[in-house]
């Protein structure tokens, strides 16, 4: 299992609210792909997400996202934690 | 106090040890700028670097990076935490 950092643009003015829906979209089906989203942060103004997570291999997370309604636009991989 | 992501790209080959003098750089002055960095994630293929931190501004975690030598190519305002 490795770490996975992905971003979602485009997604200006999101709420508070809206962020848990998503997240919570994504915990509802991760173990089908043996991902674990462990959290995410917004910025609202310029309409960024940046999601950590654990997974098999970014294609899984990218799975979960889509299916969850939000594909990333970007996933990297993060073996370098400090 | 905000939290705040920021981006360094470019970073193509970063070591785990070189993750780790960047990120000490810039935890022996932060202090200055009032700025406490919490972690960072390193993607070595992409050389991409995200940086998460609480700090008065922008602008505060951008002179801090500046002055340890690796100054950040995005930040963004995260209020919004999952």
């Amino acid at each position: 299992m490795t770490k996975f950092m992905d971003v979602h643009r485009g997604m200006v003015g999101i709420t508070a609210e809206q962020l848990h829906e998503a997240h919570d979209a994504d915990l509802a089906i991760q173990a089908e792909e043996g991902v674990t989203f462990e959290q995410a942060w917004a910025d609202p103004d310029d309409g960024v997400v940046y999601c950590l997570s654990e997974a098999p291999d970014a294609e899984a997370v990218q799975r979960i996202h889509q299916r969850a309604g939000h594909p990333a636009d970007e996933i990297h991989k993060v073996p370098l934690i400090v």
